[in-house]
Formats: structure tokens, C-alpha cells, sequence
């Protein structure tokens, strides 16, 4: 009998302990999972939504209970277990719970320990109303937070953590303010296309200030009073964090593991930690490869966690998967105005080294002459002289961002934007126009790269 | 100075206009546009939601008036003008219209005149009430005679013409029902897929009847009276055709042109006629490579009409453009459910040559716990050994059909549904479950060729 330990049972974790298990019986293989918290699986990148109302109650979020994995898999997942250390050497780990602390050896290590808010200094204080959203509890402390009393709320970042809390406190009917250091909300696209997504938060009612930066928190009677910026003092009954978050990865760097420069676990390709025979390691707390740039990056996405941890799985399982990297992908919305990207953004485009065009076109999702004909904005990144497509945003109002999926395709193919005038979407009216907006962005790009004469 | 003369004023011929006079001033080139017909560009697409009554006016589908073109581009449409024959030799084209008879030379001819409805001998009888609906003259007609005492409505062919004209005759309050030789409606999917559109077609209270073949038309007094089938006579008021279209080349073959097997004129990748300098043919009336099975197709598409037409006026212009193919993809709906295909079918499949697998997955649009999340279908082709996608379909309620983009995109790269399984795809929980719907598909196709345990 063989045993594998996962450390962290959300996403990355459990998809790695289920597709062990669906190779390899429970008489062969023990699955023993321990997760700091009170939840086992659970879908993170839903609490705003539960937070905002949209989603009833949070017990919608729970993929799966404990006493689930028991009796459908045969998956010992214990929450309010802690993983204190891991000695890679003698292959045991050890565990602090309410029940007593105790070591156990693995012959598979499953590192799934997710990724932590990011906290400067100045958050670093002892009054309560002060939240990161990056787990079940944290949504649980600031859910019972939000009493009648609590009316301003300031959210610190106006990335996709950020936007999405702001809106789903103005649903709430609290006060909100959105600081943002950069010129844009929603700093995941270029500003060009951020400025539109501040025009759908103004409309909701949002405060969203731009190019400032806070420097602290206020408080008084052990509850924060508001947040002090370089544009003077906002105040606030409640304080949400969405400065990002980075790897939780002191466990593993304490046993001597590999971490790299954005202090994500290193794996290879199938999601082993190299020069560590056994240990596997997926999800939020790992680097991964762009496969754009060729360089590392961190990219915490439930998706790409339960991709890894899949793989990861597989091969522990006696299968073979592997995971690529990706390309920074992703969509979100603020109000009906949906907001994707995938790729490079300029700064990453010029960060990385390439010399590019853009284009950006207004277009309609449907027909012009069809009802819930609504405007559309695709930007294209593309290289000079190649054409190939670096990276593409759209911004739009319903059944926009979704559309950013071919974009994505043609981005992992290496399609050049020329190639993408031809493609073959489809069309009816109720759908697109006849020319579809990626269509009409291609044309433009192409231009942009060899005259639009040629 | 030069002229152009273009023979059919819709999608295919005005986008070859538009396109070179952008690249040559009227001072260096005429250009004359002879459209038989009394109008010019529209989108013979929105018929069905025009007469449905989702579109208010049948002026919403015109994209440009004949005094538009003049005024804005120094085009020269002539509607209610016919071409009657052609002289590739002479380089002259002979016009019928109401104003006189005339011969012009020209030192580029485009032909785009697009294709005409199916019509059995059956159909050839001298009783009004029988309807193609390919031109927006076939629509005036149709609008017209459906006046109130018009109740009951028979629409033959279940291809997406006849879908969609079911749901609009439904819309406006008459007996619909529809006649289908085949299995199943939406013959343009797999039967498995095609029974959905059964139940959504039903459940609008559309009286389907498949396995049915049509063998005559009853009349009286001047008017259509009934549809007789092998299944026995079904009464009728109207009468409306969908069994498809033909290239509409009688011209182009009388002038000696080259068609195809499929009656459609042939192009090389620049829509040039070979062999025929000076002649280029755009649209409804040439054959198109179909880019999967290396063979001929006829695809009567807008969107390909569009390309192609602009592909020929760029190339007329003095640039350089080219046509390289397409991939079967198409988009429709009935009520709220969404039907999108692109690729192959089995059957089609199966005629090429291939050996495949095909996978089905139902799961939802949305993250399950999310308002709205609804039911969705994907099937896919993959070619058995190598794993290439070869075809794929949806059906689903809601944001479901434009997602084939994502997998036309994935075929027209030559993708294997292996490599689809780390497609870097949006998600957050308004948009697609954590496990998108695409690669849930792209998995159960793996495992399909390559076995659940590799």
C-alpha cells in the first residue's frame, strides 16, 4: 500500500487526489489530503458573487464536503489541518490540528497550497474590517463583518479581485470607493480599455480614484476608521484588499524546494518538482510558463489550477499528461460590461522584448439591425513584420467577452493576424455581424502590419 | 480609364466594388453594378427575422441604397438590370432593363450572381403561395401574401432556411408544419444533436414530421392548397421552400466559364475564373474548398460571400488577398436554444474518408451555482490514431453557439484533442464552469482515441 498526501484541498489539490484515485484503487493507494481551513473543495472565484447577492448562500460555492470524498472516492480530506513542515528527505510530513500534531510519510506529495493576498506593511494592523477575499473563510470574515452599521467600503486595487468586490458591495448598497494606483481600473488591460470599464463602475454608482496610492490604514476602538492615501484620508467601516496575491510557498521553501523569481514552486512539465522523486506540486502556489514570453509567470486562475492538478494526477496515477503553460487568458464583468484579454498586454508586449502594431475596432456583438445589438471593442496586439497575434482585449456588453476564446485559440497557434482574415466563425444575424469583430480587428491589424494597400 | 463591370449588387459583387474603388479613384476606374433585382446590398440573412417580426422593417436589412453607393464610393448600381449573356472573349456583357437593351465592355467582370432556392418539378405549378426565401423580392412577396386569412403554413426542408422561417411563421401567430425527408430538423448537425432542435421546435408548438417526402402541391382557384407527401396530403395557405440553394450560374456556364461538380463556378485562391482573364467570380454562385477534406463545396454563406467578394476587389485594386477556404461553420437558433457546427459531420466524415471518434458531453454554459447557468451539448469528431479535431457541434440555451468560434479556430489549426485539453479558455462563473464546456469535450475525445487510463 502506497500513500499520497496532498497539502491544500481546493482546486489543485483535489483534482490531483481524484485522478490518482480513478487510476489507482483504494487497496493500492491511500489518499490522505489536510487543509488548513474549513472547507475542502470549494469555488474561490465565486465569493464576490456570494458576497454580492448574485449567488444565494455559500454553501453553493462547495464543490464537494469532506464526507463526499469519504464515501464517493475514498479521499481522507481533513480540514483544520495544518501542514507545518515537510521533510522531503525522509519523505514525511508534519501536521497540527485540533486532535493533536503528528508526522506521516508520503510516497507521492501533492504541494497545493495555494497563493496568499498580497498585504504591504501598513496593512499589518490590529483593528478588525480589514479583508482579503482569497478563501471561503476570508469571505465568511467579511460576510458577518457587513452589518447594517457597516456602510463605507473602500476596496484597495482595481484589478479582477478588486473590480469584482467593488460591484458586489455597491450591490450590497454600501458607499464604495476603488483606489487604484495606475491610471485605469482593471489594470489587467491596457488603460485605453480600462477606461471604459471606470465609465460602467462610475455608472454604478462606484468611486473609483485613480493614481493613488495608500500608505495606510486608520482605526480607532479596535475597528479601521479608513485608509490614508497620498490624496488624503478616505474613510471606511470596511476595507477589502485586492492587491493581488502571491504564492504561498514558505512551507516549501522551508524543505529546500525549487521556487522561482515570482516565488512560485518550479515544476516540470508534468508537474514534478525537479530533483524531488515523488513530489508534485500544482495550482496557485506554482509558476508557470507563458508561452508567448517563454518566461515564468504567476498566473493564480482556478482554471489553471485544476488543469495542473489533473495532470499531476495522471501521473501519479501511472498516466501521462502534461502541462504546457499558458497565456494569460482570462475574462470578468462589471455590471452587463464584459471585460477579456488574453496574451500580452503593451507593457507585457514591450516588456518582453517585441516591437508590435495594434488595432483597435468598434464593432457591434450582433447584426446591426438586430435587437440587443450592442458595441463591441476588440484590441489586437500584433507583431511587426510577422503579424503574429501577441495578445487581444475585448470590451463589450453582452455575449462579448466569451468571444475572446477564438482569439485565444488562434494566440496558442501562432496565428498571424493576416492568416485570421480568413477565418472561418460563424455568422447569423442574432450572433454576429456578417463581418465578426475578431474578423474586422484582423483586418485592421493586418493593415497596421503591411499597409493597407498591399 | 478602365471599367469594372459586376454582375449581381449584393454581398459578394458590392464588396468586390467597395474594395477596389478603396484602391483606384473613379478618374482611373469605372464601376458599374447590374443587379437584376429592386435592390441592392442587404442581408438576405435577416429575411426569416424580418418576416418573424424581431426585425420591424424590412428597410433594416438594407446595408446600402443605390444612391449611397453613387454617392459615397462612385459605384454605379443599376437595379432592375439583368445581365443576359456574357462574351469573355469580346469582353462584353449584354443588359436587359425596363430603360432599353445595351452592350458594355468591360476589363473586369465580377460575378456574383449568388444562388436560387431548390425547386423540384414538383414545385413548377401556376398557383401563387409557394415561396423561396433567398432575395428580399422573395420575402416582399411571402410578406405580402400573408394576409389574415392566411393560417396555416407548410415549410419543407429542415435545413436552417426551413428552421428558421418555422419559428417566424410561428411568431406571427400561424399553424406551422414543418417537413423533413431526413431524420431529424437541423440536418446541418448529427441526428443525436438534431433531436434537441426537435424538442425546442416542438415546444414552440411546431408540428415536425420527419421521414417525410414531399411528392406535389394541391392547389385551387389560383392558390396553394395542401402539400402532398408520402404520409398524405398536409392543407396549407403558404407554402414556403427550404431545400437549400443552387449557384446560380446558367450565365457563366452559357459564356463557357468553368463549374464545378457541385454547379458552382470555379476560382483559384485569388477568386479569379482561370483561364479567363479579367473574370472573377465572388459568393452564393462559385464552389469553395472545403479545407478539412481537400474536396469542392458549395457554402451559400454570407460571411464567406463578404470574404470573397473582398478578396476579388482587393486583388482587382492592384493588392494582393486570397481566399484559402472554409470549414463548414454555421450558427443559428430556434426560440433560445442555439445550434452552431463547424467541420465535419459523421456522415460527412465518413464520405471523406476518415476513420474518427466521436465524444458528447452535456454540462453548462455558467459555474453551475450561477444565476442562469443553463444545459449546453458538445460533441466532437477526432480522426482516430492521430487524434485531429474533425469536427464539432453545440447545442445549448444561452451564450452556448458562438463558442464554436473557439473550436473552428482549433480545427482550422489542425489541433489534435489532446493539445485542445490545455487550451488557456476564459473563465469566471458568469461566463463557463471552471472546466469549460470545450475542454470537457476535448478530454472525453482523448480518452476516445487514446484510452481513459493513458
Amino acid at each position: 500500500m502506497k500513500r499520497l498526501i496532498v497539502v491544500g484541498g481546493d482546486a489543485a489539490g483535489m483534482s490531483a487526489a481524484s485522478q490518482a484515485r480513478k487510476r489507482v484503487p483504494a487497496d493500492r493507494l491511500e489518499i490522505v489530503a489536510f487543509e488548513r481551513g474549513n472547507h475542502g473543495s470549494y469555488s474561490a472565484c465565486g465569493i464576490p458573487y456570494w458576497i454580492g447577492g448574485t449567488v444565494k448562500t455559500r454553501d453553493e460555492l462547495i464543490v464537494r464536503t469532506p464526507a463526499e470524498f469519504r464515501e464517493n472516492q475514498d479521499i481522507d480530506l481533513r480540514v483544520r489541518h495544518e501542514v507545518v513542515s515537510i521533510d522531503p528527505h525522509a519523505r514525511t510530513v508534519s501536521v497540527k490540528s485540533d486532535s493533536g500534531d503528528f508526522d506521516l510519510e508520503f510516497d507521492h506529495l501533492v504541494l497545493a497550497t495555494g497563493a496568499v493576498p498580497v498585504s504591504p506593511p501598513w496593512a499589518d494592523v490590529d483593528f478588525g474590517g480589514v479583508f482579503g477575499v482569497q478563501t471561503l473563510d476570508d469571505g465568511d470574515g467579511l460576510a458577518s463583518w457587513l452589518t447594517p452599521e457597516v456602510r463605507r467600503a473602500v476596496v484597495i486595487g482595481g484589478g479582477y479581485i478588486g473590480v469584482e468586490m467593488a460591484e458586489a458591495l455597491i450591490n450590497r448598497g454600501l458607499d464604495v470607493t476603488l483606489l487604484e494606483r495606475g491610471e485605469q481600473p482593471m489594470s489587467t488591460v491596457d488603460p485605453d480599455m480600462g477606461a471604459l470599464v471606470r465609465d460602467a463602475m462610475a455608472g454604478l454608482g462606484i468611486d473609483v480614484r485613480t493614481g493613488v496610492t495608500v500608505t495606510g490604514l486608520a482605526g480607532a476602538a479596535g475597528r479601521v476608521t479608513g485608509v490614508v492615501t497620498t490624496a488624503g484620508e478616505v474613510p471606511a467601516d470596511v476595507v477589502v484588499l485586492g492587491l493581488g496575491v502571491r504564492p504561498n510557498t514558505l512551507l516549501a521553501r522551508s524543505a529546500g524546494l525549487p521556487v522561482g523569481e515570482h516565488g512560485g514552486l518550479l515544476t516540470d512539465l508534468r508537474m514534478r518538482v525537479p530533483g524531488h522523486e515523488g513530489v508534485w506540486a500544482a495550482g496557485d502556489c506554482v509558476e508557470t510558463r507563458h508561452l508567448i514570453t517563454g518566461r515564468n509567470v504567476h498566473l493564480p486562475l482556478g482554471t489553471h489550477a485544476n488543469k495542473q492538478g489533473r495532470v499531476a494526477g495522471i501521473n501519479i496515477g501511472g498516466g501521462y499528461a502534461t502541462f504546457p503553460g499558458a497565456i494569460g487568458t482570462a475574462v470578468t464583468k462589471v455590471c452587463d460590461l464584459e471585460v477579456a484579454r488574453t496574451g500580452l498586454r503593451e507593457r507585457e508586449a514591450t516588456a518582453a522584448g517585441f516591437d508590435f502594431v495594434t488595432a483597435t475596432v468598434e464593432t457591434t456583438n450582433r447584426a446591426g439591425y438586430f435587437p440587443g445589438s450592442a458595441p463591441m471593442h476588440v484590441k489586437l496586439l500584433a507583431e511587426r513584420r510577422t503579424g503574429r497575434l501577441l495578445g487581444a482585449q475585448i470590451v463589450g456588453r453582452s455575449e462579448a467577452a466569451k468571444r475572446i476564446d477564438a482569439l485565444a485559440v488562434a494566440l496558442w497557434s501562432g496565428m498571424t493576424v493576416e492568416e485570421m482574415t480568413a477565418l472561418d466563425l460563424g455568422y447569423a444575424p442574432p450572433f454576429a455581424p456578417v463581418w465578426d469583430p475578431v474578423l474586422i480587428a484582423a483586418r485592421k491589424a493586418a493593415e497596421e502590419v503591411h499597409g493597407a494597400d498591399q
